[in-house]
């Protein structure tokens, strides 16, 4: 029996990096897992190929599927639909490899219901850690202002309790770094190591 | 307020390379964490200094520090003492800084009970992968032996319980790698990374 794969997904605010986080880990040659390619119903735009960066589908196409129960998460965003084909993630899966998501966060708690065991990676904008210093040496910011973005940094902190791990896009090399260790950390932890010896040695 | 460094502990059966992995690992310059150097009943080595290698002690010295509860953890072995000096640790942590312990399976059960938060890694003998292989192969060897090689492996697998993560010390270099990146992730762990940002949000 082969052992499962792991469910990667990262996710994040909108506008904080996440595809451009996910297309460098997908150039570096020691990748090993897998790319869920994502449908959307947008327009491709230029350079974009069908089958590499998305599957484009009509809007009528796209809405047979989620009838269907063929998509693992799916989203509306500015008037289009972005979703997951739940058929490729499962049999990727089910072959042993690890398969990675690059999805919205609205996506992602659709995800964590169907594969609590998933590894889920919270990409978070530096702004918020850079948020406190800029309030206090700017004496400049309006009351109401200060008010706006504090408010906006706790709804960020609570968007990631549903994840695994947190990881902040100050730099694109060094939040790529840290998305790698935690992949091959999740490999080494016990149970899962536990589980593929006693397999292995057909023990109880 | 700082936040506590993380207390990195590694361990495995003996014999399995601990000593080899800790100095790898301190031998790269990017290594952000301290070495908790222990202590030691045992006379020192050719070239091995006090206070780098060990802290050399007498067997009363080691005893009164032991009533004194000055010791994390300590464990008799080959009828010399050897044990970590909690004070060292403690003010480390306290300091923001990371604090990693090389030590044997006996101490790191009571390390655990102190310090349940760790951080606990197993090294584990590549034996006990190849084990099962050289069983099948080797048609040679007596019922004997290999029952007493299923039982040594079964009771390395028990040991892990205890343990967060699991390393195969299969090489060095690779086993140093998965180490690095286990403790880079749990810098990343979501409950660790919201903390931060509550404290530094100083909301609620």
């Amino acid at each position: 029996m082969v052992e499962k794969g792991l469910l990667i997904v990262l996710s994040g605010p909108s506008g904080v990096g996440k595809g451009t986080v996910r297309k460098q880990i997908f150039s570096q040659p020691e990748t090993a897992f897998e790319y869920s390619i994502s449908m959307t119903t947008r327009k491709p735009r230029e350079g974009e190929v069908d089958g590499v960066d998305y599957f484009f589908k009509s809007r009528e196409e796209f809405e047979t599927l989620i009838e269907q129960g063929k998509l693992l998460e799916y989203a509306e965003f500015v008037g289009n639909y972005y979703g997951t084909p739940v058929d490729y993630v499962r049999e990727t899966l089910d072959a042993g490899k690890d398969v990675f998501l690059e999805i919205e966060v609205q996506g992602a708690s659709q995800v964590r219901e169907k594969f609590p065991e998933g590894l889920f990676i919270f990409l978070a904008p530096p702004s918020l850690s850079e948020l406190k210093n800029r309030i206090v040496t700017r004496g400049t910011e309006s009351e109401d202002l200060i008010g706006r973005r504090m408010q906006a940094a706790k709804d960020e902190i609570e968007l990631m309790d549903l994840y695994d791990y947190v990881v902040e896009n100050d730099q694109v090399d060094s939040a790529c770094r840290r998305i790698n260790a935690i992949i091959v950390a999740e490999h080494c932890r016990r149970e899962r190591v536990a589980i593929r010896y006693k397999k292995m040695l057909e023990v109880d």
